[in-house]
């Protein structure tokens, strides 16, 4: 971790982190359903509720286009909350056991009662969202939701065997990027601020989230398992082709194509040792070919959110794509 | 059957027979995500549709309060929509290998999909539902979701024990008669009509969805497999008790009423056989008076319907509870 960057994320966070505290209330007080099973399991999500990067990022383009300060918070609380349905859903379809190196919402409460968590969840973020009554912002979280549903979906097609650059690409896409690019837009959207300041924004969430999943890929390969709170060289377990893995394969001759492949048929390190799957990507230089474009898409955030004039929020945004990328080192 | 009261039915259907092949083609149309694994469970949903009961039930509502073609016939579509969102995650849930005497979404699709397609019709349902950008129709939609979800978390809670009258039919209001009774209240609210007869439909819809229930309760006594589409007794073998069964539990003596939670804590007729159990609650009186309540709840709903001028709208409706009790037969 480079400290400097990190300062930096840390700076960029503490402007928001009275509005963060308000994020969390209303999570809470949002999800309280009345029912035991939905209340137990708001509030592990609350004590595994991470570092709330997508509602910093609301909250901050919130200063930034002034969006009023009740909105921009229950959007931030809307996106995180339904962060927190694809997450349990997400759960309950990979059978984890853990999340955030702890025990998973499925692994706690059993799958039935996960599935209607989830579904509660996702009900109660439109609820807030219907709160605002804006048909605009109401448009966006259902397109929202259907992407990242379908990115879950297109995930179980791909599931098992090798994919190509472009395909993982679209599901990044979906299943991570959209919900940056949507959470980055919102507040602008509420605010009626023009369309042209929305899609800068879009654009700005997209290349940060982007940049965000390939340090996560990344992550499964690079990080010790005390760092990532769960066992590293899990996608390929589960038999996902993340880029670092998808060049690799590419790079590669047969003989250890054949490797990739057989992980991805065994479900598992049974055949081919994890220590020799990561050194052939490390070989490879899959990793400094990941890595650069990560940074290729930290950069695009950047340069979008330069294209505001300065301001403490925007430089605050500005700061975002570094801490992002920061988490790979 | 009673075959009198069948023709009633099939009458009040032939009203809105052309409109309802205008809904599966909605639901046809609306279901094709672009994911084979959405399409092919849209058309699953539509070969084993069912009566359709409750999109019959809001195209005549809408007739009768003057709510325009386009208007109606999507919002049936919703309905429709979201009850196949639920019972596709009730078949996660319950781990059913039928439903309406063909396999099941997650028999067939897996458990992933399935759950991944019920959020899929949820999101698809409300993407329909904000095309009519009518804000007290999307409150609606949601409260209702929010509330059948809560249904299903209260189901779990309840599953494998003994349930008080009041508990079960506050489950009924929940899982079943709160769709009736917005689906009939939906049209009303869509074309600007009075509160009062918003109302006046929503209770004409509770009761009729009451008696629904009541009558589906009832036929897992007493229908053969064959009618049914799925073993009978299932429900006591979920560990759920209905009417018939806590009737029949309240009346019996103690050493019967073991046997009632002998079943429960079994999960199934292991040391109590089913045809000892069917035996205790036709004994008991517990089938005839959870008929005599169905047939109140029907007579309810038809007591809200009588109060609209005569049309044939009204007609039409008003012959829905006898066709829902007719089942019972």
């Amino acid at each position: 971790m480079n400290p400097t960057l990190s300062e930096a994320g840390l700076d960029a966070l503490a402007l928001v982190r009275e509005e963060l505290d308000q994020v969390e209330a209303a999570l809470r007080d949002g999800a309280t359903a009345g029912s035991a099973a939905v209340d137990a399991i708001g509030r592990h999500l609350q004590q595994s509720g991470g570092k709330r990067v997508r509602a910093a990022m609301v909250l901050l383009t919130g200063r930034l286009t002034g969006c009023p300060a009740p909105t921009r918070i229950r959007l931030a609380a809307i996106v995180e909350m339904i962060h927190a349905a694809t997450l349990i859903h997400d759960d309950v379809i990979d059978e984890a056991p853990t999340r955030r190196g702890q025990p998973s919402a499925n692994a706690r409460w059993g799958n039935q009662r996960s599935v209607l968590a989830g579904d509660w969840l996702y009900m109660q973020s439109f609820r807030l969202a219907l709160e605002e009554r804006h048909f605009g912002v109401l448009d966006a979280l259902i397109s929202l939701t259907q992407a990242m549903v379908e990115g879950e979906l297109l995930q179980l097609e791909m599931q098992g065997r090798v994919v190509a650059p472009a395909e993982h690409l679209d599901l990044m896409e979906r299943k991570t990027a959209r919900l940056f690019a949507v959470g980055a837009q919102l507040a602008p959207l509420a605010a009626g601020r023009p369309e042209a300041e929305c899609q800068r924004l879009e654009r700005f969430g997209r290349h940060l989230g982007l940049a965000f999943q390939m340090v996560d890929d990344l992550l499964d390969f690079t990080a010790s398992e005390a760092v990532l709170g769960k066992p590293v060289g899990g996608d390929l377990r589960e038999g996902k082709m993340t880029l670092p893995a998808i060049y690799a394969y590419q790079a590669a001759p047969a003989a250890d194509r054949r490797r990739f492949e057989q992980v991805l048929e065994d479900r598992g390190y049974v055949s081919v040792p994890w220590p020799a799957v990561q050194s052939l990507v490390q070989a490879s230089g899959a990793l400094e070919r990941a890595r650069r474009e990560s940074r290729e898409q930290a950069d695009r955030a950047l340069a979008a959110m330069l294209e505001f004039p300065p301001s403490p929020w925007r430089d605050a945004l500005a700061r975002l794509p570094e801490l992002v990328v920061a988490r790979s080192h």
